[in-house]
């Protein structure tokens, strides 16, 4: 399926191998945690090396500021933002790849077997230990080494490529959508097409390409009558008692298995296509998997493309505790006086956090009512996040499916994640672009977790993906 | 209807009026507070003191050491419990009082007007403001008082007193029910009936005597699936939640109302009788004082006698809290693993913790098997207590209600209370007497709150009645 450009840029990559291993190993070895005021000089460093690296491969490259933040009580610089430039040809597609090249703290101590901060390689699994390994900084080497790839061999990039690399993602992405709101009409003009490199495979060996995210509705159930806590000898029997609201009306939103009782919401899911239904079905996906990642055997179904789909492509709603109770070990005969429920919904197409919220205010609103209870109720809802849904049969898709299908040999499961990763909404938002998560690590990489590692395979295929795909976006209509 | 003894007795009380004023401003400025080792030696301090105004009065008595605790990590010497003895002409009763000498904690810094330890009287109002004014001091010296009138009237006590006296009420009794086990057969032999002097009138005009207190089964439920927790994006819709689950049977337990929904526990609860109904109708008791308690106007129902029974003579069920959910102000997308809520009935006569750990069990697993889930339920029964129910027409009772209205011209009030008082039950069971709960403060004297007060006409009418209620036990059959 390849074309003679394509195969020569895969072979160079075979033959980079090593030095594109020595680039990841450099990388892992500057420990940007965003997250520890202690560390953040060598986020700093990380920008900086990777802005070298991207000037080095003949990019047009500048760190943004994106001014202060306070972290443990510390007035801090916060990591600049890496735009770059690499081709700006009118008669080519351009895209926009996102990564970030920031970590999760990591101590030896926490349980490694290797020191996180140092990239080891384990010959016999071929697994490349350390952390940023799979999250984020192999992925967004891959861009560096497509690019230097191309550079060796003479070959002209296929399309002109924009960079967003930013240094805060795993500790809140702060200042990033102000800085694409800003940028909108000035750096990011003239992208067609976004591709977001930050995301695993759905298992350990059959590639995917993510074209959903669930969006979010957070509320907090707030139940309060009696001015103080009381005893419950005194007053149980006495008084209305909040907790007892509370679980009233919260035991009415879902059902042990999942399905959400609050009229209205399930009319405002897209209906399933046969087609859709047909990707559930061939996943690279068992229950084991799932089973493995909760160390348990209690999924909802047995029927994988349900649980599937569960996590997928239904909302869901979850309850999430109680402040005001009693939450500490041990027994205290209290009737609490104020109690604030939380739960949230999980938010598919076409749910919106505003129509959602309708219809859970109101269903809330009439089961107090019902109950007779002379305590007050006030329903607050907290931060709200659209769903997002890419069209699969974009050129965006179509190229990554192709790119998929000449490395692996396999069509991408095509799947969609059950959290939310915000800046893709953004993107798609602000820019009003196609977006495609595609990525390189497998679920089993650790990514915020002890030995995390990218598997070699995965980062020189990966590499090779993202070439490809660049070749096949230029090729499409 | 006082006869000539008991009214010299009364009008001796009033010559006497300063001098016990004065006895009680000396126990008031020992700040005896058991729960604080930096106070412990006052407790002591106070065991002495009231040790030697007994002897003075012409009692026997010893302090019997109950050993060590532990408190705020250092090993402390428990507080003595006084024994002591008045009188052992086989020929009269003899009535075995309760009270205790050790005091809630109080700082002027807490937002007391006065100094805690210093017994302030504002003589406009006649309240004596003073930790352990009204809990527990001026009860116990209410007996010395009566004891010492009698002695400067050469008139001769009616009845035959034992004094069991303790020093940490107000931390949990420590080993007393051990001494009252261990002395059974020695110093409680010939002890005809109990009187408590340790709790207070239901409102703040009409004395009462309380013959009845609930008792108590507490459990922890808990409901556990998935081995860590979870992020509810990545499962929200993929597994059995353990929350919904425990949401789902917990509001099965009550109504908001307070109806219990436990199949069986209304057919434990002993039938009402017309004589008992009345007694609620006409207690001295209005909704305004229950509003004021709870600071809020949320009562079960507006028909006082109905309040009045659902804290004293049916059961409750209080939902308290659950351990292991997030309870921390703010949002957290969290699935809880493992959730324990942790819930309590309050029991009444013929209830009883076993017949109650029986129905609830059956209950609890039968509403888990109907859900389906795949979690795993797991039930405690913790600390469970029996309820407590005197009879009320027994000479003990006949006694305190005859000297009630001698004093204050009215019939008392027939009350039980919500909580529990386990001396009350050690006593019953262990001595298997008569036990009378026979309050001197009103229910708005703070007893562990800021400004605790006693009445002066409280303690001098008070002490008048204890005299003459045990004139009425000599007189009764």
């Amino acid at each position: 399926m390849a074309n003679a450009d394509q195969k020569k840029f895969m072979a160079q990559i075979d033959a980079n191998k090593d030095s594109i291993i020595q680039r990841l190993a450099k990388a892992v070895a500057i420990p940007s945690v965003s997250g520890d005021a202690a560390y953040r000089k060598h986020v700093f460093e990380m920008a900086d090396w990777l802005l070298a690296e991207l000037k080095g491969l003949g990019a047009t490259a500048e760190l943004k500021p994106l001014g202060k933040q306070v972290l443990d009580g510390k007035e801090l610089e916060l990591p600049p933002v890496i735009l770059g430039e690499l081709g700006n040809d009118p008669a080519k597609k351009t895209i926009l790849v996102y990564g970030h090249f920031d970590v999760q703290p990591a101590l030896k101590s926490d349980g490694w077997d290797t020191e996180p901060f140092e990239l080891v390689i384990d010959e016999k699994t071929g697994r490349m230990c350390g952390r940023g390994s799979s999250d984020d900084k192999g992925p967004i080497l891959g861009w560096l080494n497509v690019v230097e790839a191309h550079t060796q061999l003479g070959l002209e990039m296929p399309v002109n490529l924009k960079f967003c690399l930013e240094g805060m993602e795993e500790s809140g992405s702060v200042g990033l959508d102000e800085l694409i709101e800003a940028e909108k009409d000035k750096f990011f003009t003239g992208v067609d097409a976004v591709c977001i490199s930050d995301n695993y495979w759905l298992g350990t060996t059959k590639p995917c390409i993510t074209h959903g995210l669930r969006g979010i509705a957070y509320y907090k159930l707030q139940i309060s009558g009696p001015a103080r806590d009381l005893h419950s000898g005194v007053f149980g029997g006495v008084v209305h008692e909040p907790m007892t609201d509370l679980f009233a009306i919260m035991s009415k939103l879902v059902t042990p298995t999942g399905e959400i009782l609050i009229p209205g919401i399930k009319d405002l899911v897209a209906p399933l296509t046969d087609e859709e239904k047909q990707r559930y079905d061939v996943m690279d996906f068992t229950l084991d998997d799932i089973n493995g990642a909760t160390g348990s055997n209690s999924t909802v179904s047995e029927d994988k493309a349900k649980v599937l789909m569960g996590r997928m492509r239904y909302p869901s709603l979850s309850l999430h505790g109680i402040e005001g109770a009693f939450s500490e070990p041990g027994t205290k005969t209290v009737i609490p006086a104020k109690v604030i429920g939380k739960f949230s919904l999980r938010l598919v197409p076409d749910m919106t956090p505003e129509k959602v919220n309708e219809l859970v205010t109101k269903f809330i609103n009439d089961e107090f009512a019902k109950l007779g209870s002379k305590n007050t109720l006030t329903l607050t809802a907290e931060h709200g996040g659209k769903p997002w849904l890419a069209d699969p049969n974009h050129w965006n898709y179509e190229a990554a499916i192709k790119a998929t299908e000449t490395i692996y040999g396999v069509k991408p499961d095509l799947t969609r994640e059950g959290g939310s990763i915000p800046v893709t909404l953004t993107f798609a938002d602000t820019l009003n672009k196609n977006v495609l998560l595609l990525p390189m690590g497998r679920s089993d990489d650790g990514a915020h977790s002890i030995n995390e590692k990218l598997d070699v395979s995965n980062y020189i295929e990966g590499t090779k993906l993202l070439g490809v795909y660049l070749h096949e976006v230029a090729a499409t209509k």
